[in-house]
């Protein structure tokens, strides 16, 4: 949505296309180089960031809504997305907006009744993505983006600094359960690399040793015979991870790590 | 909603009251005597059982229409209920419904642009309590209930299988990361007890020793200095929920259980 005549369309006619009162904010998790980012975007006229988001179109299955908004913002296609819940309790999500907000920030003209004025749950997804290969997009609502640190998130707009912490409690408490690393390491990894992705996921120092070994007691990830020359006299064993291993696990619960 | 007059009230005007689009279905766990269970509601006209649920008032907090609508099915109030997830990807999740279903199902005359035949995403909310404290009320549109085991769920309405699953997914999961039995065992209890309730929660063996053994190296229990006389020669040591330490392990993920 880049031209003012797509946008008022939306505005004005927007609700023949979507559905009203619910709306999905995505928590897009950057993982590089031993740094956890989220993507923030700054919304035009108002003096602050948020998360990016959308509507779902009438009849459009829920995840394939979440799916395409995340698409639309940074052009990546068939991620792991994973719904974390339904914010529907603040003060924000319990009222409206107002016209206002839209003649003032966005110069648009507004009715009272206008579709986007009337209270709007949101449904959190989050996605986590290397952000060195993301290209984000803006629009005509936002004029920036930025790759903030998780533990320097800046006062957000609405409630979203709730959405943002409960996505990381989740992202946290699955990463035994999903095999969140996926794409994030290389297919065949060494010990070393995993670690630091799970130590900069949980936000804390992890006994290597025990934490390789319980991977490996798990059968989340299995060593190959194969090693990566990385120097001289340095050959680490590479690893891959189990993907049945970690399907099996989240259908047994977490029992399996007793 | 009892009287006819409540009902056609509520299915002609009932989008003033409450929002359209969204509803809550709630899947309520009863414990007791070794069995988990689920409360089914028989509908009215409909062939089949289903979950008791319903909408969200428009200016009313999600999470109290979820414990609203659960005390107006169980007479029970100020419960943990635990949100597991939003369904809108079903063909009954996308499409709207059929006019003929209110007439033939419940002798209710709708208009095909009624609210309640529009597209409904549903929100997932589970509770567990002790099913033998529980009154449920059936009304209008429901003609009886039912305890049933979770492992002989029948097939239920729309996508609700689905739903149960993954609140038991859910459930499952969460076993070690919330203090589930609070409400299910005395606020004393002896080791057996907890021992049975994981299990039949669970719905498999766990090791008595390996399971309590790893409950009190968590802290998540602690032992009392205190026994309880259940026979002669037989006085078992009490325990008692840390809650403290579940909030802790909640807040830090399920690094704790390394």
């Amino acid at each position: 949505m880049n031209s003012l005549k797509e946008v008022k369309n939306f505005v004005h006619n927007g609700q023949k296309e979507y559905l009203p009162h619910i709306s999905i904010d995505s928590v897009i998790f950057g993982y590089n180089n031993q740094q956890l980012k989220i993507l923030l975007l700054k919304w035009k006229g108002l003096d602050g960031w948020g998360l990016p988001g959308g509507f779902i179109k009438r009849q459009e299955p829920l995840s394939e809504a979440a799916n395409r908004i995340l698409q639309e913002k940074t052009s990546l296609s068939n991620l792991f997305l994973q719904q974390f819940g339904v914010f529907g309790d603040s003060p924000y999500r319990v009222k409206g907006r107002n016209p206002k907000d839209y003649r003032e920030k966005f110069g648009l003209e507004v009715d009272e009744d206008n579709w986007l004025l009337e209270r709007t749950l949101s449904i959190g997804y989050f996605a986590l993505v290397d952000y060195s290969k993301v290209n984000v997009r803006t629009d005509f609502f936002t004029e920036d983006y930025h790759w903030c640190d998780v533990n320097e998130v800046p006062e957000l707009l609405f409630d979203q600094n709730e959405v943002v912490e409960k996505a990381l409690l989740t992202l946290r408490l699955q990463i035994y359960h999903q095999p969140i690393g996926f794409n994030l390491l290389p297919e065949k990894f060494t010990l070393p690399e995993i670690h630091t992705l799970y130590e900069t996921i949980l936000g804390k120092e992890l006994d290597q040793r025990n934490f390789c070994k319980k991977l490996l007691t798990l059968g989340l990830i299995k060593k190959l015979e194969e090693r990566r020359n990385i120097g001289p006299h340095r050959a680490p064993y590479l690893y891959q991870f189990e993907k049945q291993a970690y399907e099996d696990a989240l259908k047994e619960g977490v029992v399996h790590t007793y």
